[in-house]
């Protein structure tokens, strides 16, 4: 077992990595207080791992509070009848939160989390590669609004992470590929020499070789960390860890959040981020070819959807929350390994990029 | 002009409090980015004062919204739809929320603020005298459950606080009076000397005296920010602001919220945890007849509710969120100006202080 520590200026927690922590007894029994501890999952994921997930909580006996899978679980609807279950359970400030499962399950009980009379400690167990390197550190809670996806939310941070790469045996392979999306971004954004080792060992976790797999988790999550806790609120540094977002959010509101994966789209989005850096004459075109054929192997999309335009595409990217005084502002590198924040990039080569990759 | 700096452990920020100070021209500027501004108000109070606050805003053209008044406008309902509307308004982290109206008004924006987008600052402009002395300070904001009052919210501290006692003048009779509950509430936790101002000068407040509602306001903002910013998140000291509270709110629950006002029901609280803490033995009588004597002059209940029983009301304040690890914990006083936190209060006195002023 490897443990981070998250070092934020709100607070500082444990991230643990490693293979059947859910099992390992009393390993969270630190973080509780005497209160009740409550497990919002599924009922799939329960299933699957509350059973486990009891070790690590012993001697608590948790209460289990399901809601249904999918994105549609992100609600302030949900919310409201989450809320409504904790109060009638009598959970008071006292009491701890647990969520199990992937990022819709992380980022729903986050931010009631930090909402439900005003503040309650959470621990995340996520249960998918793209919730392990990515939703469940750097306390970011939101619900979904009608008009745009996490738009209603708060900063807010578990008092402790548990990843079991084991859990993703059970996990769909298109959901793993769609993980490696962000484990690849991370590389890309400031981790060159993570990079090199991607192009070595990608096949190795696609076949969830658990040593690969725990080194692949754990240096994204640090990576995670490093950017997160210098700059919590996302004023800064941050941001980069948006390369490749600002093109996947508007693919997936193009496809009203029903077509591809997160990972897919933000994995053609890393795509045309590099594809519009080297266009900028930033980097250097093979990095390009390194970058597509990594997909490639994942089997991830390399071409925008056969329905979308790009003047669709473009218009929905202006529309999107990163943008700051009017400006949209992308993430772009100068280097692998070298991301920044650019506002001044040519809108013409943004529109050749654009149709470079359209269907 | 007099301005209070509240500093928090999360923020600093200033509070103004002096009449007239809505009609300073620019006053707020210092604190706007280059955003938008959104003022969030409802039809009467807007009618009544957005033109003024104009002033305090300028150079800014603030855009409004409106809500309806009253206190079911403090919900998950009507927070999606403000999202909703600042959304197609383009609101996005760089603007401004600025609150104008009384304490439903306030937390509403202020929840609001917290957490769209994961957080916008936000502007009080109190226009109660209870959200002018309490709820505009101090960064709690919320909205209500179904199951319980406040039950979903945040601490989110505004970036000012606007005080204009002038706006006082077209506030009814009963909600200035009810509002004067909390203003005894400080000088009976902490401010023995206030209290005794008080007692020389209720009237002049009723009567809307300037210089002495400018005394009030300022002396009661100052009690409010020097326990709270010693504990912004509720873990300590800042309990005692509850004094009355654990009374007044299951008072409240029983009426559903549609009977007394909050400071109508808080001001008997006050009567209560006093008799309590007199019949334990910790008060000398005769303060218990100082305090009603005050409530009296301020025409504010002593008297319960005629259809509230005292076992329900001991039932509904064993539900009250301030209970810890399921034990109830009630202010009470130790001395005029000093009040602490006990558990083991004889439930027994409880009784007692409870039919002694059943209807």
């Amino acid at each position: 077992m490897k443990i981070l520590r998250a070092e934020h200026a709100s607070s500082t927690y444990p991230v643990y990595v490693g293979a059947d922590l859910l099992r390992r007894r009393g390993l969270l029994e630190p973080h509780l207080k005497h209160g009740t501890v409550v497990v919002v999952s599924s009922a799939e994921i329960s299933k699957l791992y509350l059973a486990d997930l009891k070790q690590a909580l012993w001697p608590q006996q948790p209460r289990l509070l399901l809601v249904p899978d999918g994105e549609s679980s992100k609600s302030l609807a949900q919310l409201d009848q989450l809320v409504g279950e904790l109060l009638r359970a009598g959970v008071g400030r006292d009491d701890t939160l647990v969520a199990l499962g992937g990022g819709v399950i992380g980022d729903l009980t986050g931010f009631t989390a930090a909402c439900y009379q005003r503040g309650l400690d959470y621990i995340q167990v996520p249960t998918t590669l793209l919730a392990q390197v990515d939703a469940s550190v750097g306390g970011k809670t939101a619900v979904n609004h009608a008009l745009g996806k996490n738009m209603i939310g708060a900063f807010h941070q578990p008092i402790a992470v548990l990843v079991d790469p084991g859990v993703l045996r059970s996990l769909p392979s298109r959901a793993l590929r769609a993980g490696l999306a962000e484990v690849i971004k991370y590389a890309l954004i400031r981790d060159a020499e993570f990079f090199a080792w991607l192009e070595e060992h990608i096949e190795e976790l696609l076949e969830l070789r658990a040593e690969a797999l725990d080194f692949a988790i754990e240096r994204s999550c640090r990576n995670k960390l490093e950017i997160t806790q210098g700059d919590e609120r996302e004023t800064g540094v941050r941001a980069l860890l948006n390369l490749g977002h600002s093109f996947g959010h508007a693919i997936e509101t193009a496809q009203g959040y029903a077509g591809w994966l997160h990972g897919e789209a933000v994995g053609l989005g890393l795509l045309l981020a590099v594809d519009l850096s080297c266009r900028m004459g930033l980097l250097p075109a093979e990095l390009l070819g390194r970058v597509e054929s990594l997909l490639q192997r994942a089997a991830l999309p390399r071409r925008l959807p056969s329905d979308l335009t790009t003047e669709r595409l473009r218009e929905l990217m202006s529309t999107d929350k990163k943008k700051r005084a009017g400006r949209l502002r992308l993430v772009l590198l100068r280097a692998l390994g070298d991301a920044f924040l650019c506002e001044d990039f040519p809108e013409s080569d943004l529109r050749e990029t654009l149709r470079h990759y359209a269907f």
